[in-house]
């Protein structure tokens, strides 16, 4: 499968998107990104408080110094002159001669003069303690110097790495592209939502179930109508794709039946039809067209999902750079289950849990049978139950593998730190 | 917090949107939804195979029958007359009077005759075991009745729910609207990304930190370009909002220095400035402004990422249905860290998925100081590290709690199931 997606040469090889930080997120960096800049630019204070000059670093008892021009921040300040202390703002440029800050909490008094009172004609003098040199101020450069590598290529922008672009001073960010798959379901059987259901017709599910799946992957899709029963509409429908997408990828019309039009449409074809010892989703379809990635997967809506998530998604996550892998947890059955023992069963469940009573491993209740039209029940699981090849009974309390389908929803927090309190107002 | 934002009557009230399926992944469900249809929609065939008359199952001998005309998937066949047996395709409906389906490889000859001999004319006979009644037939309504409840409000919609919604014949799906956040970053030093950097500034950061983290959270942000340190500046950006927005968010001026715009500009509105016994993050405001819920945060981006980890993520999580809290796990530190005993310190860390190495508890390590500027440190951590008030020396190995920021990446995947297996083809 893997080898499959990395012969899609047109992805490998594609140029890359140069995108605005606004609409990375999700996406995957290019290549190696430098820093333009010093992070932070330049020295700069950490706290609200007063520059003091190098030369009144010495000494013991406390300084006695004229208050200088106010430096806000975003200003670039006159040189400090021995004997004088500048108020400061955060993250305002030091001085020229400054070699230290003193929190303003630490002068007397402790608060700023009004702006009036600056001009310095009033000839106000601040007391100050001793002061290490060197103390809150960020030097330039201590986070990230300007030539170095800001970000790696392979990079999954999210929000803390594209704020440091943007505190590069980057307006676009060059991500590899998205990975595209033309999507196709088949059967006659087979009638778009949002209209008047025939008899023996069902709606058609596949293509709205992949097609967030694989968005969800950071795929883009581009679907395609149901193709009905008709080995020519569905060659026709194959025909010049090309270099346009990366993976092609039907439902249906794989397996024994007299009507399997994906097997009769590609029966010429470099694709191979095989059957892989998983209950849901063992027939499967593997190969190319016209030089294109080609996977057929079963029709019946929990095969399709089942064998998107344990053959495309961790091999798109590899090809892709984005999380493909779902999280896997020991989870024990609340039931006994019966699994037929030369296949991996896959089933679905709810997962919940239990560290919030204490307990090291949560537990897993099976929704719905092993049934691959079980839509319903697939809807309210959290969890994907892994029964391997060589599993006949388990009897409840053993624990399986379950992967995590979406995020883990901890219920009771119970490692939750507690929330800061509310200091007393400074 | 979230006696705030459930304040913010023009969330709570507003009209849910309808979208396309295609476009409601990630979106969460606003009503409960009741399937207009039964699922499966027909008592239908779960195997290729061939439907028997329900007069020819009892017995205890092989049934000879004379092969009635096939039904295909998508059809509405004719009615089954006893002494016959329909080939009948996975899904295809089960014709009246048929009562079991035996699958067709235990049928012989075990492959269907071609579509040539179907007629009827040649007289063909397959020879079958005998057959459970009911047995390989999915019944009308067996996963979903129609009338009953497909969803419940307040679903997160993925691929399997919005999968459930296209089979049951819908194409649109109502949804909660977005949570809609006016953010502005303050301050004379801050500057676009993609300018040339004047002396004394730095690119605004939090703009694009917090956007990426609110949509990611499922928040749709209106951003303002930066507001310079003039409170009427900032006043006049905040005019005419009204029911626009469900809250307002700025980074910056809130905290003790002589330019603090956020708080001059708002001095005699219902906001308070105060703060919390955390770092980063300390100082904050919180109010409303013309009746839009605000929130303050501090002007360091780590500190207003901080912010929006500990107090805004979770109350929107709460407020719009969407995942707001972090997986939090314990781990080991690597080193010793000294904590300020009063207040909440949450630094920033790798954390390593241990349980590869069969071990319970991963590791992290600290990445960069406690320095709230350290955004490059921050991109380069995938966990928040918790030390809450009281904490002072913690010794390297001792558990300490962390959020996982974003999925969870699991190295060894241990408890992966394995591959299935190609099976013999069949």
């Amino acid at each position: 499968m893997l080898g499959l997606l990395r012969y899609s040469s047109a992805f490998a090889d594609a140029a890359p998107e140069i995108l605005p930080l606004a609409t990375a997120r999700g996406r995957v960096l290019a290549e190696d990104l430098l820093s333009p800049v010093n992070l932070p630019p330049f020295d700069n204070s950490q706290m609200d408080g007063y520059a003091v000059h190098g030369d009144d670093l010495d000494g013991s008892a406390p300084l006695y110094l004229a208050v200088a021009p106010p430096v806000p921040a975003g200003a670039e300040p006159v040189a400090l002159e021995p004997g004088h202390a500048a108020p400061i703002m955060t993250g305002a440029m030091i001085p020229e001669g400054a070699a230290a800050v003193v929190p303003i909490e630490n002068a007397v008094p402790s608060q700023f003069p009004t702006t009036g009172q600056y001009c310095g004609e009033e000839g106000l003098t601040v007391e100050l303690p001793v002061a290490q040199a060197g103390s809150f101020i960020r030097r330039a450069g201590s986070d990230l110097e300007a030539g170095s590598v800001a970000l790696v290529a392979g990079t999954l922008l999210g929000p803390s790495q594209l704020g440091l672009l943007a505190a590069c001073g980057l307006a676009t960010v060059p991500v590899r592209p998205r990975f595209r798959v033309l999507l196709l379901s088949t059967g006659d059987e087979v009638q778009e939502p949002g209209t008047e259901l025939a008899p023996g017709r069902i709606f058609d599910a596949n293509t709205t179930l992949l097609t967030t799946a694989l968005e969800e992957a950071g795929a883009h899709v581009q679907r395609h109508s149901v193709v009905a029963d008709n080995p020519e509409e569905l060659r026709g429908a194959l025909q010049n794709i090309g270099g346009q997408v990366n993976l092609i990828l039907s439902t249906g019309g794989i397996s024994q039946g007299a009507y399997e039009v994906v097997k009769q449409a590609l029966a010429d074809s470099s694709v191979e039809f095989l059957s892989v010892a998983m209950q849901p989703g063992g027939p499967q379809a593997i190969g190319t067209i016209n030089g294109v990635p080609f996977l057929g997967f079963p029709g019946n809506p929990v095969s399709a999902l089942v064998s998107f998530e344990m053959f495309l998604r961790p091999a798109l996550g590899t090809v892709t750079g984005l999380p493909g892998n779902r999280v896997c947890l020991p989870a024990r059955l609340t039931e006994d289950v019966q699994s037929p023992e030369g296949k991996h069963q896959v089933r679905r469940g709810l997962y919940t849990d239990r560290s919030g009573q204490g307990e090291g491993i949560g537990d897993v209740t099976l929704l719905g049978g092993p049934g691959s039209h079980l839509l319903h029940a697939l809807a309210a699981s959290n969890a994907l139950v892994h029964l391997p090849a060589g599993t006949g009974t388990v009897e409840a309390g053993t624990p399986v593998a379950v992967w995590l389908l979406g995020e883990l929803r901890q219920g009771a927090q119970p490692l939750h730190p507690g929330n800061p309190t509310r200091e007393a107002l400074t």
